[in-house]
């Protein structure tokens, strides 16, 4: 395609795009498909024949709009929000039109200078100290699995240079039983195995993990000829947004010398605002902390920041340094190809940067203390209504709701079915998309607002139809 | 950002990419730039203030486009080829326009099945079989980590979902002294162990690995009480485009029940080609092999495929089934989370599938086919050239050279600084970007053939460039 073929092609596709963004919420949230439906409208053999992005835009339509989750729906309240400000889809494309090669300094020097100065940016911005240093990772996934190497090395004395951890002492993670599942994964996959992860029960109604109950276990560790590793504290936890007490936690990591990491892949966005930075009281004294700009605050996936206090604590494991990556400048530069595990990266500050500037930080914060305070409101609602039952604290903007009537008050087991086959429909109808999760070994309902173009009526609008399907679908008990 | 806004914005923004790419062959290469200079342009502090996209665009005049190194210049013959064709990039905006999410199939449906179809497009287009199942990773480095991974579990009895492998028998990687830095990246960060890879000397003229070498590395850890558990065969090494001898390091692989990983990250773009293909011959006999249509064929990065026999070995160990993510059709559909580290994932097949489509597979080999004839007359010219030798067979696109005048014959490193000196001379000339490597530890330069828009005139141009800088800057002997 050339730069004129180019300009035509995309003047097509980013009308098609408004066109798309504009008329979504018009269309259902869910759409019905089954599984292999996509693969079956599509051709099983490679295209032999080149299309225009008419024809092209006319195969999205055809096969990819109507089998999409709306994310972007206004009535969009499943898992977390997934926001992708428009804005920083320009700044993707941008970064992509620039066709730049993230593999060293020297490659892309404009790709590693403003990735510094943007995620700079967002650390003053959640009111980070300049003790830290970040840098972009796909995921928190990703960053929470670097967090855990590093910690591994730094527990092994930095066994990875030698002869590995086969051999040494086994190393220890911990977590709350509310943890991300990409905390038990690190933990595989880093090598530690699934045995030495310590899922610590949270108790209280809060559902923040227990430091008195992690120091009990680091010291049975320690008593065992074990090594205590890594803590991860979350800040806003998957299922309910629970706040782990990171203060506490590193007080109690301290005296084993474990690493802490911070998960606050959800609740980052949250810091953006002041008033809410109580909520990672402590921050300061962990060893990192990831938190996703792709999440709540809305620039487009992959953008996960990670930010450590002692960037030679991922260099010494990640660094690598072959004779056709050397350039003049080494020493004198930043190299993230030695912070994460890619080699090539791309321009990922670019979307960071076009959506701090074209969108402005004032008007994401004026939308977070939107949905902050429409969260509040929900859940008044839900209190307010007979037999519904807001099952956790609400420290963000996620609402866990059960429906609770008589008639199940004794059979738990008919309850969890009943809940299960009320968001099923709920989700089936393509009014609205919620996410059921289990909290205390049970089934309950996740109405976590945050779309960028959810407004009160239309969380009204989803609270009657949720209202609706709990009380009317038949009990299947 | 409101899609009118955006449609707008777009627009300005699409113009500004076709103007970029069709003058960037008037500008320079590489751009003078030194370290820290990017960052001094930039406030220090967040945007306070919005801009309008007029503004924004002159934000990337005036800080990236004058500090890129151009990828996309016909003289940048650098690294290897990291095009990113236009129609790729549009597939980019496209799925960026759609905003979806890909944490499970339920999420986003197409985003999983549209990547089934296409990475299984891609896998005809390169004459695997149809026992190969694969997804699309950020880059091989990652890919090949995920291959250590699973050969780590497979070797140790999968070990991660127990005791880990502190306190189990060393296992070992295998690996020639060609192969990439990600290869003793990838085995530090799975917990092997530096000590535990064994890079297998290459002696003969084609630095191919030596099967025999490889089968006695193997026999001594074994004797020695340890378990080889995966040998990287490379198909295109990185400083010379090296081609290991697959078939043969299967048998022997074979003998030890070790996984085969094959990183054919460079040279798998020469496959789409039917007759290269025996430059990977054996290949059906491997357990993973990872390919990056982001490097020769242009697929704009982060494109990097990932095929294995069995998707069991990737599912087993890095499968997660929280609840929040759980849904009805679990068991009927494939969950790419469980292929790979990250849970949330871009709907990155839209870049292949756009990139197909608009160019055609025709084309792609077409220019394929001109870069391999066009490497093949350069080696031819520089052999001619008094003084000049082509230092290690040419099998694809890549050329290395060396200036070898009479003055340095007996001296060594002072034929290295040369070469240094004349290469950094060429690259801060502007007209031509190249990098030199070290090979059997001396320097020598590369000439990686293959910039989309690279013809035989802006190679003459080039190669008159590099004789004049070689042969005329002063010797620092």
């Amino acid at each position: 395609m050339t730069p004129e073929e180019f300009r035509q092609a995309g003047h097509e596709l980013i009308d098609w795009i408004a066109n798309y963004r504009s008329t979504l919420a018009d269309g259902p949230v869910v759409h019905a498909v089954s599984p292999g439906d996509i693969r079956a409208s599509m051709s099983a053999t490679p295209p032999t024949e080149t299309l225009s992005m008419t024809a092209m835009l006319a195969e999205l339509d055809r096969v990819v709009v109507p089998t999409m989750m709306s994310v972007q729906h206004p009535n969009y309240l499943g898992f977390f929000p997934a926001n992708a400000s428009l804005a920083s889809v320009l700044g993707d494309l941008a970064s992509g039109g620039l066709g730049g090669l993230g593999i060293s300094w020297q490659s892309c020097p404009p790709l590693t200078e403003v990735e510094e100065v943007t995620v700079d940016w967002m650390r003053q911005l959640v009111g980070l100290s300049d003790a830290w240093r970040g840098t972009i990772h796909d995921t928190a996934s990703t960053a929470t699995f670097i967090a855990m190497v590093c910690a591994r090395e730094r527990a092994s004395g930095f066994s990875a240079r030698a002869g590995g951890i086969a051999g040494g002492a086994a190393l220890v993670a911990y977590a709350s039983d509310q943890a991300h599942s990409s905390i038990p994964k690190a933990v595989l996959v880093a090598g530690y195995g699934s045995d030495n992860l310590r899922i610590i029960k949270t108790d209280g109604p809060d559902y923040a993990l227990d430091p008195k109950a992690l120091d009990a276990a680091m010291a049975a560790d320690v008593a065992a000829g074990r090594t205590p590793a890594v803590v991860v504290a979350a800040v806003g936890a998957t299922a309910t947004t629970a706040m782990d007490p990171v203060r506490a936690i590193v007080e109690v990591a301290n005296k084993y010398d474990a690493w802490v990491h911070v998960d606050a892949a959800m609740a980052g966005s949250a810091m953006l605002l002041p008033e809410m930075r109580h909520l990672w009281d402590g921050v300061e004294g962990a060893d990192s902390v990831t938190w996703n700009p792709h999440k709540w605050m809305g620039t487009i996936l992959d953008t996960s920041l990670f930010y450590v206090r002692d960037p030679n604590e991922l260099v010494r494991v990640l660094a690598t340094d072959p004779s056709y990556l050397q350039s003049p400048v080494d020493g004198l530069v930043t190299q993230f190809r030695d912070w994460g595990l890619p080699l090539g990266r791309r321009f990922r500050a670019m979307k960071l940067w076009f959506h701090l500037s074209l969108d402005g930080v004032e008007a994401i914060q004026t939308r977070l203390r939107r949905d902050l305070i429409n969260a509040q409101w929900l859940a008044g609602l839900v209190e307010a209504t007979p037999h519904w039952r807001v099952v956790a604290p609400v420290p963000l903007q996620t609402v866990c709701v059960r429906y609770e009537p008589p008639e199940f008050a004794s059979d738990a087991d008919a309850l969890d079915r009943h809940t299960l086959t009320w968001a099923t429909a709920v989700n089936a109808s393509g009014s609205a998309f919620i996410s059921p999760a289990k909290l205390d070994g049970r089934w309950m309902v996740r109405l976590s607002i945050g779309a960028e173009p959810t407004e009160r009526h239309h969380l009204e609008s989803v609270w009657s139809t949720v209202r609706h399907h709990a009380e009317s679908v038949p009990s299947t008990a």
